[in-house]
C-alpha cells in the first residue's frame, strides 16, 4: 500500500505552528533565537520536547549528554533503529528554522505514520540533537558526536565557555550530572535521516524545492596570529616596521583570491580579525584571524591548506616576524548514502516535487553520522540564502514538501 | 658673558627626579601614567605643578581652558613673551616623559637663568599645555590650539568622551566653568620653544643626543568602510560573494605596500579594524579600519592620498560593494623656525653635544605654534625608539643636555 492511496497532507500551517512554538524558547531581541548547550532557554526547550512527544505516543528518554530520543516501537524486535531528526541548540541570534526545523518534520512525519498506519516492523527514534554549533562552548557536534563515539565524557574535560564556565559543569547544571555518565553510544542504529534548511542560496535561485545531498564538505579551521612589533605610526619609517596588519592583510588577500581562482566549490573565509594594540595612530604588534576552508574533496582541502601554509610562512620568514597558524578543526568530506538518496529520489518524483542534487557547504549532524551509519541528509529551501540570522526563512509549501517527502520516505524504510 | 664661566651644570638627577615626580600623578598599574584631560589626576598635576613654580619664584596662571603659565618677568614691558614648556596630558598607560620632560626641562632651565642672571630683559613664561594627546576627547592640541586661536569655546560643542561625558562638562569639573571663558589667545608671543623626546628610533641608533626639527609632518587620518555582504562561510560560493574582510585587506595589503614603495620619508599605517559580525564561519558584510599618512610635503600627501582614495574606489566598484572614506583629521606639514634651529646649533656645538637635524613624524605643540610665531623643537633621544609605553625611557645625560641647551638658547633670546 503506498501512502498516496490515503489523506496525508499534513494540516496547514502545523509545520510552521510547530517550528514557531519551539523557537519560543530562548527568543532573542530581534525576533531570532537564542537558545545554547545546557542554557535554561535550552533546558526548556528539551523538557516541553519530550512532552511534546509523549502526547504523540512516542517512549521518550534522555542520554547522558542530553540528546532526547522519542521512541515509535516496531514490532521487529531484532532490527535496528530508524533515527531522525536534528540538533535543538541554535547560535547566538539565530534564526528559528535551523535545526528545529528537522526536529519537528522528523515528529509530524512520525506522527502521521503511527496514526496512518500504526506500528512499524522497525522502530524509529526522533532525536532533538543536544548541541551541534558551537556557539557556546569551542567544540561542535557533541550531541551526534557522542552518539557515534566520536566523543566521550573525556572530551570535555579543559572545555569552558566565554564566561569561563566548564561544560562539565554547565552539564550538572542543566541535569546531567557527568558523574552518571554512561554511554550514548548508539550501536543499533540502521541509518540516520535528517532534513535540514539550505542556508544557502542555490535551491532558491533555481526555484527548487528539495536538495539531495550528495556530499558534505570537508572543512578545516585556523587560527592564524601574525606577530610583528607595536610602533608609533608617525616616527618608525617603513623599512624599519614589523606591521602585523599589513602582512595580515597581505595573506587575508591571498588567501581569498586564491581560493576565488581555485576550483569552484572550494570556499575560504577569514571572518574573524582582531589587531593589537587595535589603536590609529599606533603600528599593530600583533594580528589575530580566523581562515575557514572548505571542499567535498580531502586532496583540495590538502592541496589548497599546505599551499597557503607554505606562502604564509615565506612572506613572513622575508619580513623577519612570525607567523602561529594552529589548526583547530579539520572534519573530513563525508558522502552521503547512495541508496537513501535514491529512494528520496524516488518519493520526490513520485509526488511531482522538484528537486536536484547538491553538496552541503555547511556541516551538519549528518556528517558526523555519516562514517557512522547510512545517513541521507536533505535540504528544503532558505529564502535568499540567509541563514544564522533571526531573517532565516523558508517557504509553507517547502517545509511541508520537505516533510510529505520524509514521511513516505521512513515509511519505505520502517514499514 | 657666556654661561660656560659659571657652574651650571643642573645637580645630578634633579631632571629624572623632577620627571617621576610629575609622572606619579596619574600613575598607571604598569608603572605608566594615566592622565587625561580634566580628570582628577590632571587637576592635582596641575596644581602640584603651580605650586612647584611659585616656590621657584614665577607668577602663576591658568587661563581659561586649563593651560598653566609661570612667568619670569623681565625688564622690558614693551618685549614680546618667550614661551617655553610642553604638555601635561597623557596618552592610556603612557610614558613618564611624554610632554612632561618639555615642561620639567622649561621649569628647570628658567629656574637656572633665573638664579644666575636674574631678571632677564625678555618675560619668560614656562608653560604646561592642558592638552595635546587626543586620548579622552576626540580632539588634539586642544590647550595650544586655543592659545593661537585654532581653537575656541565653539569647537567644545558636541565633544563628549567615549563615556559620554561632555567636554564643556569636564571643564566645568575641573574648575574651568566654559561661562568663565575668555579667549586665552596669547598675541603677546615672540616664540615658543619646546623640548620633547624623540618617540622614534632615529636618534637612538645614531646616537646622537639631540634632534633639531626641521620640520614637523603633516597628517591624514581617515576612517573606512567597507561594505559588503554577511552570509554563510560554507555555503555562499566564492563568485556570489561580498565579501568586505577581503576587500579591506587587499586595499590594507595595497596601501602599506604603496607606502613602502614611495618617497622614503612617507608613512602609512592602519593601526585599528574591525569587522562585522566578526565570526569565523561568516562572511563579513562590514569592515572599519584607519588609515594614517605622513609625510613633510603637503603635495606628497596630496598625491599619495588621492591615488589611493581612487584605487579603492575602483576596487568596490569592481566587487558591486561600497566605501565610505572619511578624512577625520588633516594637519599641514609645518616647518620650524630656521634662525631659532640655527641658534640651537650653534649652542650645541659650542657644549660639543652632538646633534643631528630631523623630521618630526610625531605631532607636536609646536606645529600649532609653527603657524602662529617663530617656533623650535628639540628632540632628545627615546631608548629603542619605545614611546605611548610605560617603558619610554631616556638616558639621563641626555635628559640633562636638552636642559644645558634650552637654558643656553633662553639666555641668548631673553636676556
Amino acid at each position: 500500500m503506498t501512502i498516496e492511496s490515503k489523506e496525508q497532507h499534513i494540516p496547514k500551517n502545523q509545520a510552521e505552528g510547530m517550528v514557531k512554538w519551539l523557537a519560543s524558547f530562548g527568543q532573542s531581541d530581534h525576533g531570532g533565537v537564542n537558545r545554547l548547550l545546557y542554557s535554561s532557554a535550552w533546558v526548556d526547550a528539551q523538557q516541553a520536547l519530550s512532552k511534546m512527544m509523549g502526547s504523540y505516543g512516542l517512549t521518550t528518554h534522555f542520554d547522558s549528554v542530553g540528546n532526547l530520543f522519542g521512541r515509535l516501537e516496531g514490532s521487529d524486535q531484532q532490527a535496528k533503529t530508524i533515527l531522525t531528526g536534528s540538533h535543538i541548540d541554535s547560535v547566538v541570534d539565530g534564526g528559528i528554522y535551523d535545526g528545529v526545523y528537522g526536529i519537528i518534520a522528523s515528529l509530524l512525519a512520525v506522527e502521521k505514520l503511527q496514526s496512518t498506519y500504526g506500528k512499524p516492523k522497525k522502530s524509529i527514534d526522533v532525536v532533538s540533537l543536544c548541541e551541534e554549533e558551537g556557539s557556546r562552548f569551542p567544540l561542535t557536534f557533541w550531541g551526534s558526536g557522542n552518539i557515534t563515539g566520536h566523543y566521550s565524557l573525556e572530551d570535555a574535560h579543559n572545555i569552558s565557555d566565554a564566561d569561563g564556565i566548564p561544560l562539565l559543569e554547565a552539564m550538572k547544571q542543566a541535569g546531567f550530572d557527568p558523574a552518571n555518565y554512561q554511554s550514548p553510544i548508539r550501536n543499533d542504529l540502521a541509518c540516520f535521516i535528517e532534513l535540514h534548511v539550505e542556508q544557502g542560496i542555490v535551491l532558491d535561485q533555481s526555484r527548487t524545492s528539495l536538495g539531495l545531498v550528495s556530499d558534505i564538505v570537508g572543512q578545516r579551521r585556523f587560527n592564524i596570529k601574525v606577530s610583528g612589533e607595536s610602533n608609533h605610526a608617525g616616527t618608525t619609517p617603513m623599512p624599519l616596521r614589523k606591521d602585523a596588519m599589513s602582512i595580515a592583510s597581505h595573506l587575508i588577500d591571498y588567501v581569498t583570491t586564491k581560493a576565488r581562482e581555485s576550483d569552484s566549490d572550494l570556499v575560504a573565509t577569514v571572518g574573524k580579525i582582531t589587531a593589537k594594540p587595535n589603536t590609529p595612530n599606533v603600528i599593530a604588534g600583533e594580528v589575530n584571524f580566523t581562515l575557514d576552508v572548505r571542499h567535498h574533496q580531502e586532496e583540495m582541502l590538502d592541496q589548497f591548506c599546505n599551499s597557503f601554509q607554505q606562502y604564509a610562512q615565506s612572506v613572513v620568514d622575508d619580513n623577519q616576524m612570525e607567523i602561529d597558524i594552529s589548526q583547530w578543526l579539520q572534519a573530513a568530506p563525508v558522502s552521503m548514502t547512495t541508496d537513501l538518496t535514491n529512494l528520496s529520489r524516488e518519493v520526490a518524483s513520485q509526488k511531482n516535487i522538484s528537486f536536484q542534487t547538491l553538496i552541503s557547504g555547511a556541516g551538519h549532524d549528518a556528517q558526523v553520522f555519516g562514517s557512522f551509519c547510512p545517513t541521507s541528509l536533505i535540504f528544503v529551501p532558505s529564502e535568499n540564502g540567509i541563514s544564522h540570522s533571526p531573517k532565516e526563512s523558508t517557504k509553507m509549501k517547502d517545509l511541508e514538501n520537505g516533510i510529505d517527502v520524509l514521511t513516505d520516505l521512513l515509511y519505505k524504510l520502517a514499514y
